[in-house]
């Protein structure tokens, strides 16, 4: 089987914007845009939810979404702003992203900057620092996931990187009934991958929209 | 986490219908069914699908679902009917099921039988065959999927007895749109589960609907 860049779970306003503009990010406000959290109620409602400690949860739709979050996946890439919000040399490498003890991801973790810093491990999460193109780093990542896919995590200016560079092999995006207005835009509209890619919409009675999209 | 008794990918007609009547199966006749396989179209087109040999196939909704078959998954519960057609006592230990020299199973398969036989290994599949009551023979699968979820596999009789007992905690039941009329129906609506379980209702772009079932 082929080994797969997938982006799951991703997440944007009904006007498609995924994340606040540059600069809006914080230590306290980790996507920089106010409401930003209720794009991600669908999935924190789920029995699957990655981050859930607690019992329960819907096993609905949604949840056959955030189950398949791990499956199959041997490694991350992610942009710098999903770690943190930092911008420049890092002043602080005591600071190890706003993921906490254990990371959600437990994989190998590729994270895009263009000041490289040492690797580390947290739990079953190992984050490295790569100053490198869109096509290397995912050469990095496939070797490391051993034969399984490799996620693209965001945020948004990544997504765009990757899918201008035509290394995306398939798109779950969650379209919220929320719109947000300023902030990073995935996408004007989901049409514009139409040329590259088949779509299924989906709706969930949950009330979000699950947009599926895989190569043409 | 809770081990959880899933039902996952089971096909019936839009009048409930999952296989034919008891009797009419045969080793050419699986289902006992003229148009059962009009039931299964929509998994067959898919990438994920568990007996495809070539690539391609869509990754959309009903991917996910062929996708999630295999996924925590550690033993699978049958119904003597899904193993093979003979009733009665066995004449033949030679014929070992019509799932081939590589069953798609890959875990411990508890068949349910009054007439017990000795367990055998296909490739990653081991048939155990057992003459129990449900709850019995789940206490076994449970035990044999180390802490994995168990798949109720089928068919249609044994999904009923298993929920009459009340030990079905998910359900992802495939409606197509086809009308069969005669044979074994698992439901005459899914309203009736209704009083215990919480139920989504997802039409799939390829013409089927998926119904997917957790306890209340």
């Amino acid at each position: 089987m082929a080994q797969l860049l997938r982006v799951q779970n991703f997440n944007v306003s009904s006007d498609g914007v995924g994340a606040g503009a540059d600069g809006d990010q914080s230590l306290e406000n980790p996507f920089g845009l106010p409401g930003a959290e209720r794009l991600f109620a669908w999935a924190g409602a789920t029995a699957s939810w990655p981050m859930r400690t607690d019992p329960g949860g819907s096993r609905g739709l949604d949840d056959h979404f955030t189950r398949d979050y791990a499956r199959n996946i041997g490694a991350e890439i992610m942009g710098r702003n999903k770690f943190g919000p930092q911008r420049g040399p890092w002043q602080d490498h005591e600071w190890r992203g706003w993921w906490g003890e254990e990371p959600p991801f437990r994989t190998p973790v590729f994270v895009m900057t263009h000041h490289p810093r040492p690797s580390f491990t947290l739990a079953d999460t190992t984050f490295h620092f790569v100053d490198a193109d869109p096509a290397t780093v995912l050469a990095r990542a496939k070797e490391a996931a051993r034969g399984k896919d490799v996620r693209l995590g965001g945020g948004v200016t990544t997504v765009r990187r990757f899918l201008d560079a035509g290394l995306v092999d398939t798109l779950h995006v969650v379209v919220s009934p929320v719109e947000l207005g300023t902030g990073l835009r995935l996408w004007e509209s989901s049409d514009e991958l139409l040329d590259r890619y088949h779509r299924e919409v989906v709706p969930s009675p949950s009330g979000v929209t699950h947009h599926l999209f895989w190569r043409r």
